[in-house]
């Protein structure tokens, strides 16, 4: 909850003014019902002025001296760009002296030593800026990690890539399927933030049992991302802390910690599909595969490519933010697909951008998602796919200018 | 979250006394605070002496006119009932003088002239009082249903059961089997509390996908309960707003508003067990039953027995509440079982009393409760598992003095 000039000015202390006196008891009463939020698990964000070092230290203090985590936010702005934004003409009536006492102005602030936090209000953006505070929250386990924007990658950062790639030549490894690479692609990019591998017994359960994971708040995953192993591989690898996934013989990803458990095969299609009949393509596959799941934090090792001519439609969640943001879009709405879009599906995505625009949104913008990993035989081939989006684009089915067209590394996995 | 004097009067309004002007700043204060928290989505209880009705209106005004709920309780306890339980001493000091200006002594009390809720808490228990400020509540949908104590029993009223009989002869009916009898109990003595009926399509699905019910909060219900109903009944009965269950002939339900829908066994055993193998004697049952679902408000008619000589140990939740207030539990653990209690069992009882002791609970009772509904053919029947738990109990196994031997009604739905 937002305590700040709005709430509290007008309301709780509109019987105080800006004298030193009044000043140093708003603070203290704001102090107070920051307290009472605090004391209630609420995590209170209290915008104000409040000049003197004293008045905050004593905020602090009122907080710790009861085991209450209290954070200093230091919004460091320059008195120029203050005066630039001043979307009240505040500062323009202090200049103007039809306001006295106004902090920067004709009144000192007693700047933070060691504020938790430090926001250079006049360089960050506003979103830089919240997510500043959400980390030092998250940090502090007291919001969820996912309340952060950041999509959680699983690649090895640029720096360590030379090591980790010496490394996992060195390391016992497994050769995974070409299924298997394709949701490395999906943990790798973030597609299923903030999953960091292929998932431990615990998420496994949790994805099959609520059709959610439940260690970090509540999200939604009901398709369990596991990777199958052969009895041989298990006994082999049990005893390593690390070893890496090869593809083709090429080294693609370390996993560490891993865990085995058993793969319940029966089980995971009569929970995720509703059905056991290995008559369904994906839960052929599943019959088929090892007995056993190992989950395990993954550390991959370079971006997945598969050099079809397709690569520059895979883009990461992150590359599409920028695109979107790039593209100025207000709103994006997106559509997955593993078929050619038919005239069902464009009616759908030209419905939905009128409603937006409707609904005041000046640039929405399609994301039409082909799948692009494992489909069954008698699906249309993605090449083909991708040739019919284009062509659809071509002839303004859908408009050029405010669609993109990415591909989903996701294999199919077919409802029950 | 609740404000009262122990964290307002010590902390944010420290700086008042108790002449008629702070009394008046401090629940000025306290009603600009309440309303931060009404704001924030909390409810706000603030427990004050507010002796003032214009105070009092002012803080109800101070909510309605942004349009947020105020609900205004009278805590109408007789002066000679506070003096008798006078914790802190007050009273006294006020009679003897210590105190001047203490309300109900030497100060008046201007009554609530139309409160949302009176409490006459000279005459209630603690709990009954909180449970009306919970139904004030519940009924303005401000906090969900199940947050009140009492348990929502589907048997008819008393006053209407002749009138429901009545009804129930004329309507079309259907005939419901042994299994289905025990479901009606279970639903009926609020076993599934809050579920109202045999679960429609909605709180079906939430069950086989969730493991929960959603709908008012979340509610762990992993087992659908539902009536299988073959096709000839289903397009017997499809036009009724309400139909009558009936047992061997004998009317034991009506069910209104009935919502048929397709039974997939398949789908259901498999995200219920985790198999769909009919060698499973459940699964057997549901591939056995109608191919459709009927969910629907059970109104029953009359307590569910079977004379078999154990219906003395059929105890309802409610009468459970009751018998373990009587015995003076201040804990309740309970151990429920299809099976004679072995070695293993005892231990585990004997050792969770042994805790509860240890972390300082005077009385904590075992509710032994082995489950009277169907079983498989080569399950120990209920007549001689009853016995086997009488005997134990003679030879104080158990301790007689703090364990309730009570059937479960449920039948037995076995793990996947």
């Amino acid at each position: 909850y937002c305590l700040d000039g709005d709430n509290v000015r007008h309301g709780l202390n509109k019987n105080l003014g800006f004298t030193h006196e009044d000043r140093e008891e708003n603070i203290r009463r704001i102090s107070e019902v920051a307290k009472l939020f605090a004391d209630g698990g609420i995590v209170c964000i209290t915008s104000f002025i409040s000049p003197f070092r004293e008045d905050r230290d004593k905020a602090r203090k009122l907080h710790e001296s009861v085991g209450l985590k209290f954070f200093e936010c230091y919004v460091d702005t320059p008195i120029e760009i203050c005066e630039q934004r001043d979307v009240k003409g505040l500062y323009q009536k202090a200049r103007a002296g039809f306001i006295t006492g106004f902090t920067g102005v004709d009144q000192p602030y007693e700047e933070p030593e060691c504020p938790d936090v430090g926001l250079k209000a006049g360089e960050l953006s506003v979103e830089e800026c919240v997510q500043r505070i959400v980390s030092l929250l998250t940090e502090s386990k007291i919001v969820p990690r996912r309340t952060l924007l950041a999509v959680k990658e699983l690649f090895v950062p640029e720096n360590e890539r030379d090591a980790a790639k010496a490394e996992a030549s060195t390391l016992p490894f497994v050769e995974i399927s070409e299924l298997d690479l394709q949701w490395t692609q999906v943990l790798a990019e973030g597609w299923a933030n903030p999953v960091s591998g292929f998932m431990r017994e615990r998420e496994y359960l949790q994805a099959q049992h609520f059709g959610c994971l439940l260690d970090d708040g509540m999200i939604n995953q009901s398709v369990p991302i596991v990777l199958p192993i052969i009895t041989a591989d298990k006994e082999r690898l049990q005893g390593s802390t690390e070893f890496t996934l090869k593809y083709n013989g090429i080294d693609i990803a370390i996993l560490r910690k891993p865990e085995f458990y058993p793969h319940n095969k029966e089980e995971r299609c009569g929970r995720q599909f509703g059905t056991t009949n290995a008559g369904h393509p994906y839960i052929k596959m599943i019959m088929e595969s090892g007995d056993w799941l190992v989950g395990g934090d993954l550390e991959v090792l370079d971006r997945i490519v598969w050099n079809d001519g397709l690569d520059k439609y895979r883009l990461t969640p992150q590359e599409l933010r920028i695109k979107f943001r790039n593209i100025g879009a207000d709103a994006v709405f997106a559509f997955q697909l593993r078929n050619p879009v038919h005239n069902g599906h464009a009616l759908l995505m030209s419905h939905t951008r009128k409603k937006l625009l409707e609904q005041g949104f000046k640039k929405p913008v399609l994301l039409l998602h082909p799948l692009g990993g494992w489909t069954k035989d008698d699906d249309v081939p993605l090449p083909t796919r991708i040739k019919q989006h284009e062509a659809i684009m071509e002839e303004k089915v859908l408009d050029p200018d405010s669609t993109v067209v990415a591909i989903f590394p996701s294999p199919m996995m077919y409802a029950g």
